[in-house]
């Protein structure tokens, strides 16, 4: 079928260059040194939600000044709903709601795992309150927990679970940690762009697995936006070759930390808060941490390193919005239409919004004279074929993974077609 | 400044290319006959708003039975707020509201240039009126009217302001035939893609433009979709060369048709429901209608004729809700916030939807043994030179125009340098 779509679109050879690393019965070309087949689980924490979880103090403001003038300006501030660690506690009652006709107040504590000053992921944040407020008067209200206030990132699910906070502002990475199949929504090394996860979670069956797959945590998750394409990282030496990259001390996560890897690579594992610091002191070689506005703010052009694109061990990711599956049976239904709807909204805002401030952080750390890189093309070709070897040995070990990551290759075929077509 | 920002992105040649049709210098080719400079202002109607209009008795039911599963089913069906022709007149009073602290019901009186049946274009007016219901459970609700049913589509904006009905959901290019500038909005030829134009709806001055540009008509606009690219058109003949074009009696219009012109093309318009009969009778010898699901849903397939793509006078297109300014004002913050939150929504859910379905119906075309065609690259630059002409032509005509053709262009430059870095 592959091969007459491709015949009648006219792009055959473009097909089968795209299709390479979805194909199962690609060559692999495993490269030297520490090619073992690694347990994934733990390092399935992807390295879009680590990057961002703790960096609060390490963020200048003005970075994140601009407001959307589109959105409705009701209310006040964007962040005046944003509690930090130490502010009063809110009640832990769960969702504060009367019963009247008018189903009375909602007030709902959202904690994020993008703290409120994060270019493009934490604005998404921001919006979204600012857009339930707007749209219910005020008689929904979400409070922003800042990252880390009730719990640390990676534990927000238990947190959601147990109550401590109503719903969570997060990427699907963390919670990949019991459910691997989630990975597929989160940073799959040469996978989606934005606009595909988008088409596959609204036109194709994305949503119902993504959906499906967080119900069997206990928790209801709404698609609230989606991160584009993240930078390769900052490297101390030029990477001419993947032989480069043997013996280097790297940090680099998920599955393509699993990827390097197999080239030889120390993988380091660093909390976000210190990446920054660890590259300073000469103590690893490289690091992927974010998006270059994200990368901006921490200053990472101050290191004299090698910054490289294009990332393709995160082309995307999805972030959710999710609460505890029973406390969200129990809104009333106009309440659910409305966060989700506010979801689908915030969908729109960060696409339009990240390439954007990409562009300007690109501006930015050409204007600091940082030496911008981008990979040769035979290291792209040995990530390419290597990134197919591990998520096919994951999809052999994991058959939930392996539905997901088919079904959403099978129906990329479909708009990936189209838009060679259109887009030539 | 671009030629600096391609160095440092690494790809300098494939910036040149793009860039050929947005630079002024470009070398003009113009071609034999018909070259003269027409006025524009009556042929600015975009084909794409022309090509939905009159569509409701020829589509059939099946290939729209789709209904998006992530959207809130709370409420009826999306299609039982539709209003044909010939049902009870609602009153023309404006909108009904009450005064109380809830703001009493809203009920707002909406036609659509594209009919519910219609793939995508329908399917978004519907799920707007099903969105902006479920939010507010049923105390703002919109009565779909279908095209024509008060006015027809090209008066649409006349009798949003004469109160005859509330709203308008519509594309921009009707507008233009009031404020030229409009359309920037709608369907330029080699123009932004659907998400390129999101991003500058959102993250540039697009949305200032266009709100400003829609209040000198007395009506506030909001952007409600986004419509993808379109096909090229249903050839008799095959097109070797633009001189292929002299003498073809051809339906294609706005300022595409006019690049055709000059080539030696006699364009011919045409009500979207005259297309089909008068290119099955032979007399025209072309027409560009629509995407391929609405041109498979009128059995264009049927006529054995050449189906080209891409569609290079129509790459993306704005939908937009409008209401009278006055009446939107009066509105209190929290409605306006509802409708613009459940627009925003309705940009993810067409930029998602639009490609899958397009992929569908070519798979359709394709089982069907129709030809398709892509544009000789000799014709596809010839097209590209002359829109680009043609477009500085009508920017040196109108300052309005050009400063907002330029504004989108200087924005593109960003987005554009990104993309093509991260997506190599």
């Amino acid at each position: 079928m592959m091969h007459l779509k491709a015949t009648i679109f006219g792009c055959q050879q473009s097909v089968r260059n795209r299709r390479r690393i979805w194909t199962q019965g690609v060559a692999r070309r495993r490269r030297a040194a520490g090619s073992s087949v690694r347990l994934l689980s733990t390092r399935l924490v992807g390295s879009f939600a680590m990057a961002m979880a703790l960096l609060i103090a390490a963020v200048p403001g003005d970075v994140f000044a601009q407001q959307d003038p589109s959105l409705p300006s009701a209310g006040p501030s964007p962040t005046s709903d944003t509690v930090k660690e130490g502010d009063a506690p809110a009640p832990s009652a769960g969702p504060s709601q009367g019963s009247d006709a008018d189903h009375g107040r909602l007030r709902l504590r959202m904690q994020t795992a993008f703290n409120p000053g994060i270019s493009v992921l934490g604005e998404a944040a921001r919006q979204f309150v600012t857009a339930v407020k707007a749209m219910s008067a005020g008689t929904v209200s979400v409070k922003l927990l800042e990252a880390g206030a009730k719990a640390p990132t990676s534990e927000l699910l238990e947190a959601v679970l147990r109550g401590d906070v109503d719903a969570a502002f997060t990427s699907p990475s963390y919670a990949a940690t019991k459910v691997p199949a989630l990975q597929v929504f989160a940073s799959l090394p040469f996978g989606p762009t934005p606009e595909e996860y988008v088409a596959w979670m609204i036109g194709g069956e994305g949503g119902r697995f993504h959906r499906e797959l967080y119900e069997k945590l206990g928790v209801h998750a709404v698609m609230c936006g989606v991160a584009g394409s993240e930078a390769g990282g900052w490297f101390r030496n030029e990477m001419r070759s993947v032989a480069d990259l043997k013996g280097l001390r790297v940090r680099y996560a998920g599955l393509a930390g699993e990827v390097l890897a197999r080239f030889g690579a120390e993988i380091v594992t660093l909390s976000p808060g210190e990446v920054f610091y660890k590259l300073q002191q000469g103590k690893i070689d490289a690091a992927e941490f974010s998006m270059p506005s994200v990368d901006r703010a921490l200053g990472f052009d101050k290191l004299s390193l090698i910054y490289y694109f294009p990332g393709w061990h995160q082309p995307a990711s999805l972030v959710d919005f999710y609460m505890r599956k029973d406390k969200w049976d129990e809104l009333p239904p106009e309440r659910r239409a409305l966060i989700e709807t506010a979801c689908r909204a915030n969908v729109t805002w960060m696409l339009a919004r990240a390439p954007v401030e990409q562009a300007r952080a690109m501006e930015y750390f050409r204007k600091q004279g940082v030496t911008i890189r981008v990979w040769p093309a035979s290291v792209m070709e040995a990530f390419r074929e290597t990134s197919s070897d591990v998520l096919r040995e994951q999809a052999e070990k994991d058959p939930e993974f392996r539905l997901v990551l088919d079904d959403l290759r099978q129906f990329l075929d479909g708009p990936r077609a189209w838009k060679r077509l259109v887009r030539p």
